[in-house]
């Protein structure tokens, strides 16, 4: 009967199975990005894909494992989905976003959001200091267009 | 000066401009996965990645909003990353797992981590009920291998 005893969490010890997604200690109350942090690999068939896992039961340990179980196929990322409030702002508008559709969301703590590409939205405004999570596209390429307002208040 | 009120977010609302990322109410305490959550956006020359985004400083409403910006090339999405304390247990082996290197990493509650394709893994054990991010792959074939233990215990 092995018993494993359970140890803390290091990107070091982790390396051989994958990538520990986390981010170091702050050095001020900046906001910076952490590009890249995970290998999203699959087959040429497959595809990366986002979902949520909500877990009713907490394990305790001891703990008597029944199986282990992997996925030949593609790659697998978990991240903590914490509770952080964000403003959400859009607008319509192709070349140009079309200023009277302007529109604020705030989400709930629990929510997250995917812009589709091309859509108008605000740079990211949280309602409190956190860290959130990004997909999005790595490659060539200007990815990133900007457009200046003049005298808009969110309210 | 246009002043634009923030009203909540609801998927309803920001259909035009990409989903909104959530579980619905729980039914009861067993775990459930929600798949393929948001459509994932790239150009062929890129492909999805995984960041974090450290946010040091909150805004306040009302907020003077001095741009937009928007990612001709890709989607963007943006999960909030929380405190879920969760166990990795993984082991070497092709074929079948190697026990004898079978360990066990508690996180932290602010990591998460990426499990290459093929790494033999236990089901998600958290250490509290949850929500987690999942990032894996979508598409046809079998990409889940199981493989029964006898006898081990996490402790």
């Amino acid at each position: 009967m092995p018993i494993i005893h359970s140890v803390p969490l290091t990107a070091a010890a982790f390396a051989p199975f994958g990538e520990v997604i986390e981010v170091p200690p702050a050095a001020d109350d900046g906001n910076r990005r952490f590009d890249d942090l995970a290998r999203l690999e699959t087959d040429a068939d497959g595809a990366p894909m986002v979902s949520l896992l909500r877990l009713g039961k907490a394990v305790t340990l001891p703990l008597a494992l029944a199986k282990l179980e992997r996925h030949p196929l593609g790659s697998q990322a978990f991240l903590p989905f914490g509770a952080l409030r964000f403003l959400v702002i859009v607008a319509d508008g192709d070349d140009a976003p079309d200023l009277g559709s302007l529109r604020a969301f705030v989400t709930d703590g629990a929510q997250g959001i995917n812009y589709r590409p091309g859509i108008w939205h605000a740079p990211m405004s949280p309602l409190a200091p956190g860290v959130l999570t990004v997909i999005d596209r790595k490659g060539p390429g200007d990815n990133c267009e900007f457009f200046a307002l003049d005298d808009v208040t969110i309210a």
